[in-house]
């Protein structure tokens, strides 16, 4: 039987400030990426926030990002590969704590923002990522881009990986992301997603931009909890993904 | 045959900021409590510090403060019990990560600066601080002021403690430190210093502000790696010790 | 004719981070106290914040708050009165700016949350934020609770200040506020609220908890925007206001 | 007479760490940036440094940052011009106010580390430079480097502006600098630095890499004071132009 995971960002409140519907979307994910303090989340919002990972058999991974809490963790910065590195293992750590405090262990690793994008396409700082996590622990799986430098990091190492797919973006032959700034680079149509996502879990197969069909690792799909389109799309997909018989479980 | 722990507080710098002489007061002490990002220290200073601590046999110990950089968490903040918890968590997850990395064991974890002195006094402060760090590793010391509330909370929940003395301070009647506002508060006499320390470390007692005897548990002294005098005490207290065959090793 | 203040607290939002319904609250208040990014709000923020207020011929004011981010600026600090006065001067000096920068004058300031409550009871500190608010512009109005220390200190040094009173909190006979931890501490009756407010402005008198009927000097009056219900409790009071024939106007 | 100012970035200490030689290097200096508390700097430290800078004439600037204590700004951040545009004018801002307080008037701007650099080459970012410092007070001089992006912006809209040279650096025969990376980017010789900062002032002439004269304007020359060698190097620079009868002027 085919199975994917269906990965949402959590845990990216801070202090009085909150951010995203966690508790709704909670039900229909299969893992979690929980913000570290760095980009977002604070001390009590990770303890909370893995705490309801727990109430609701959610997997959690760490979701470490640059430390530019006024950028969200968005903006490129030229951090160096051993920078990058002491910040993962860093708020990786941080994050293992409370799982340890709560009895869950940590399960994966997926960078966030501009780090997620920058380590996809530079092998050092990739590779920077992918040893970060293997020394917090060598068991944590490193969840990136499909195709990206992240996956080939953590091969090269021996480090375990899971491949992530977009349900809204557009791949290009290469099977990389259209950038955003150029046309068509989102599957405006909810339906055609649900249905590439669908696809992409059963056949490993897309679509390409330019017509041709191309194979992509489909270990998890990028969903989001911040508003309530995004809360009915999540649904959407789960619901037609068990419907083709894929099983909706964590990688 | 006697033991006693020197401790001092290392890794401190941050960024492009030194602080500490870390390298030169390093030999001549047993456990060190490392800054952990919150106060001071940078995940690369962290990294860096515990290697140093390894290559050097110095027990590593995790130095959580409040989230106060510029203040560098000697302001009294009014945190409460489940806050201080969770940074507690936080910092301590996040240095046990590069002890990990570095292949040693976290030893103990001694609060800093306000949160040292709030949770000495106040017992659900306190309480809170001991849970934080039996929640990351039930084997974790908490290294704390003699006579403390943290020492008491600790002994009520079976999380492992030692005691901590000042070579630099007089001590009221009842074992407690005479506030730094009050005259007599500094033992300003080096010679008198050392004196004091051999003698809590042989004979577990010592003369109290108002003359009388008192006895006072040391399992560590607190030493200073922040200038060229403070260094020359610690190398100095060491050899006192020594001399008067007390073994330096960590608690 | 009588006349009063309607202020409220205004640019909190952070980063992504967005808090308040400032567009909604803005059309009824006379006067915003807008976060300097200490404690909320950022450049961005405060920018449009700013121009904001000048769209709707609100008066701007400064609204300086602890380093805490955090903790929203709620958590007491044991800030000295030189670091304090330093703070004030740092933020109300950006916000200052960003007036500068849309045409605007720079009406008041008001500390925030608890800057505000300690300066209130600490003449030293209070004092150190009345000289900062002078030191930036001597024109400049301190807001502040009515028979505060803050108060105080600027008719001690000459300062323009204005009295703060709120509709939703209880007072003693000596015209500070019931602490909230007891009883009686918040006005639950809506109504009850309206009409003590309309009171304050016509008579300059109160209700004391007692029962006794005290003076008050209600130059303003303190409203939030941080939600459907705060937004119609504003919306009762403007109209009971000019029902009563008290005009809503800036101090 | 032929004259150029002497400008060394100061302020840069934080909360317990010190940075610089401020006070051993301000009698040489004509004038200084001072950090604004986003990169380095915090209340306390520019409240001290303008008051020091007033004590000895010097020219108080203010060195706006990234965002980025943990990288000391040095590190480039996609920040779109507008949001550049709000930090400068919030750090310019909160300068201002110390200036205002101590009753002396803020001269210039220069913008810090990487700001600095990508604004040079980034014209979009470079007028957000320019306008940011317009909007705060349109007399402020804008200190870059010469020949950059931000001294065209500043021109373009009629912001004065001053052209920065580096004692210690080579040229392209375009007059940019040659970047660190490549052989021959610094002038390693003292001696010949001197010289060449003597010529550039008298003759407005420099020798580029490739040994060719070209032009160069000369207002400022940057120089530290972040150590003894830094310090002697200011010192012989000051004695060489005096020498030369230059004028050691702020511009």
């Amino acid at each position: 039987m085919n199975h994917i995971d269906l990965n949402c960002d959590l845990g990216e409140s801070f202090g009085a400030y909150t951010i995203g519907l966690d508790e709704q979307v909670i039900p229909f994910i299969t893992s979690a990426n929980v913000a570290c303090g760095y980009h977002a989340g604070d001390p009590l919002v990770m303890k909370k926030t893995v705490e309801l990972c727990k109430e609701n058999q959610v997997c959690v991974g760490a979701h470490p990002g640059y430390p530019d809490l006024m950028g969200f963790g968005r903006r490129n910065m030229a951090v160096k590969p051993e920078e990058a590195k002491a910040y993962v293992m860093y708020q990786t750590g941080a994050l293992k704590a409370f799982c340890d405090g709560a009895g869950v262990r940590l399960h994966h690793v997926k960078p966030h923002g501009a780090l997620y994008n920058m380590a996809g396409k530079d092998y050092a700082l990739a590779r920077a990522v992918a040893e970060a996590v293997q020394t917090v622990d060598p068991e944590l799986v490193l969840l990136a881009l499909s195709g990206s430098q992240m996956l080939q990091a953590a091969r090269d190492i021996g480090l375990p990986c899971a491949s992530e797919v977009f349900a809204d973006r557009a791949y290009l032959r290469d099977g990389s992301l259209v950038p955003r700034t150029q046309p068509g680079a989102m599957i405006e149509d909810e339906d055609e997603a649900v249905r590439r996502v669908v696809r992409m879990a059963l056949e490993g197969r897309v679509t390409a931009l330019d017509g041709t069909d191309i194979d992509i690792k489909a270990d998890s799909v990028c969903v989001h909890g911040d508003g309530p389109k995004a809360l009915a799309f999540v649904e959407k997909i789960r619901a037609a993904l068990i419907a083709a018989d894929v099983e909706v479980t964590a990688f």
